[in-house]
């Protein structure tokens, strides 16, 4: 047990439209232990505010702005994809966080993030023995991809998974209307670029046969162009139509990205990420098919219109346990979500050794995937399901969701030295 | 007056959120009328299922079924863009239409489309002159594109327009939380090939200076790659970002779509519709800022899930109304939408001769679009905001909306002679 001192909080790498919620979390609890947590301060631009000692002061947010985190997607305080290198490597950026914990008494920090956040977090969990400067550091899971290890799944990505869901179904709509004179082939890109879990989330639009997406792109199947064209024919020819839902990390047996195929412009200039159309221009070239090709990129995670209920609560909770690890006395550990056992979805937030999750990237069971390799399995669906579930729709003024606008107001430096990331 | 006859109804073109709110204008409204009008049949994909004898039997419909068309994107009964010749040209059609409507009793023509689909409604209105046979045509506004003159706006663009300007305000605040070490540029691509109304819509996503859209690209303005790439600029270096909203339609002076710039993949294929990627192109190779980009395509037209509830209402009214109008004995007709007087927006439903319809594409007006040309100004906000308002949101089941699926059980026919379109 400590006595009381401040906290830090920074937002990692992606966005998600529930990564503010984990915030309120963070900032709602702290503010519940006033007695143990003086103010928190989060990171402008994620740990390069630490670094750059670019600190916001959140007990200038009312609480009703704070509130209002829990219904606005991105990162709030800003967020990047500085990844700090081993303490040997790099001692001076290490060196330079301390320096700024102990000007402003941090002794919690909170960082949340992905895979490579969790290093960064496990590498400043250690600096209390290392540097000798007493620091707990808990990290607060993000990511859309669900690729964190020992959590059922990953705050953010439930809300992406309903959005391509949704839009799967409704697009599926719309080609089914138009197919017997006009476009017959759909694809939706959509992001994954190591593991297929949102890709898969698109199966749950399916519920009957023929329904679609009639053909899923997985990055852990290798992309067999004649396969993939054998598979959009029989279901041009069964159903009349054929929604393809591919992931952007879709790619050959011998590891090349289909997005990275190098596409040139009338100019001669590469063009990069089209998946999409490099797929819809094989339908064109070999099936004749008219097409039309969607990419949702940030669309898909910024979504906050659309989140799932059940995402935003286990975001919210994961922010909220942090804390409380935290008062608790606890170092290096991340909440994370338990699934209960039984039908009916429950879940609790757990305990996860830091260690365990640095670094270690979760894929997708290759029994979620059909045999076939474009579809998912019922196992797939079942673990999938619930984590759509519920809308958490945002307050609208004037027909337009109301996004919280926070201060952000700089907290006054204390060091004289200067210290520039990158 | 006529005495009772069955009605005839089909969709026609692109499809959109809400025309199927117009079909249950239609046939709820004919329902309460069966003293008049016997059944509603519609055609399967069409008009194509008038002159194929594919007639579907809306009365097989549950009540409930119809209802759920009000929450259900896309055409429900199919659609196509089979646009009929003038009668001289091809007579054989018109002879095959009064053939298959007397085959049913059919003496009401319900056709719910745009500009294209008012001149063929117009062509069977002056059927009843030039084949003698009597026929009431009416024909129902839906068109995302906005582009129907008469009407002060049409159905099917309000729910296009809130998806495009939620999307907008959602992806630009991803953007804004990574700019400062990562991507600083957003493109996205939206519909509108010839007018700009859902670019602009886009420009409702803005609330004070330097939100987003920083740079609007409307097919009206001439596409000019230098002063772009300024505004691009410009934007990044005052607000940190920019984000840019294309309609496919930009074009340079003389009339090239840029989506048409001839790409061509790493096999030397043509690849189509890349009028967002070939803008990421250009400020890759120019300013060198990383950048992201999507293409919403058929999610902006099918996006049920967050329809705009004014939009909605306004679909259903025309429905009802165009039913209205037969049974007052008129023909060749339109319902529009008339804007009220005042501050406050108010809508009422008038009538358009549909000669005045046929062929007239409204485009926007210059003042809609700021004196740069990269931007919307007052009165386009004016205008816009009212059609955004209100969210008519869908039930949901697991996690994902409940879009009622039609038995669309065939009509028997009576004809023995077959005829194909195409």
């Amino acid at each position: 047990m400590t006595a009381k001192a401040n906290a830090f909080y920074a937002q990692s790498g992606g966005v998600t439209s529930v990564i503010n919620a984990s915030a309120c979390g963070v900032i709602e609890t702290a503010r519940a232990h006033r007695d143990r947590i003086g103010k928190v301060f989060a990171g402008r631009n994620g740990i390069i505010g630490a670094l750059e000692e670019d600190l916001i002061d959140t007990n200038r947010e009312s609480a009703s702005a704070i509130r209002g985190l829990m219904q606005t997607p991105a990162g709030a305080f800003g967020s990047c994809r500085h990844k700090l290198k081993s303490v040997s490597d790099n001692r001076a950026e290490y060196e330079r966080l301390i320096e700024v914990f102990r000007a402003h008494d941090i002794r919690y920090f909170f960082y949340n993030g992905g895979g490579d956040s969790a290093d960064t977090c496990l590498k400043v969990s250690q600096l209390s023995q290392t540097l000798d400067y007493p620091l707990q550091a808990i990290h607060v899971p993000k990511t859309i991809d669900n690729d964190l290890p020992l959590t059922d799944n990953c705050p953010g990505f439930g809300s992406v998974a309903k959005y391509v869901a949704i839009s799967t179904r409704e697009a599926a709509l719309d080609v089914a209307s138009m197919c017997s004179s006009s476009t017959k082939v759909f694809i939706l890109e959509v992001m994954g670029r190591h593991a297929g879990w949102i890709a898969a989330a698109a199966g749950l639009a399916a519920e009957q046969e023929g329904d679609a997406p009639h053909c899923i792109l997985f990055p852990e199947i290798a992309f067999d162009r004649k396969k993939f064209l054998a598979r959009v024919k029989r279901s041009v020819k069964r159903y009349g139509y054929c929604v393809v839902v591919a992931s952007e990390g879709t790619q050959t047996a011998d590891g090349q990205f289909l997005s990275d195929a190098g596409t040139r412009d009338a100019f001669g200039h590469a063009q990069l990420g089209g998946l999409a159309p490099a797929l819809a221009g094989m339908v064109k070239d070999e099936l004749g098919y008219k097409y039309h090709w969607a990419v949702a990129d940030y669309l898909q995670r910024s979504a906050r219109h659309i989140a799932s209920q059940t995402d935003l609560d286990q975001a919210y909770a994961v922010g909220k346990a942090a804390v409380e690890f935290a008062l608790a006395g606890k170092n290096a550990v991340m909440p994370c979500i338990v699934r209960g056992k039984g039908k009916r979805y429950r879940w609790t937030v757990g305990e996860a050794p830091l260690a365990d999750v640095a670094n270690v990237e979760k894929m997708m069971p290759r029994d979620f995937i059909s045999r076939d390799g474009f579809a998912i399995t019922d196992k797939a669906r079942d673990y999938l399901a619930p984590l759509i579930a519920g809308e958490a729709y945002p307050a609208y003024r004037k027909g337009l969701p109301q996004y919280v606008r926070l201060k952000n107001t700089p907290v006054p430096r204390k060091l004289k030295k200067r210290f520039r990331v990158g």
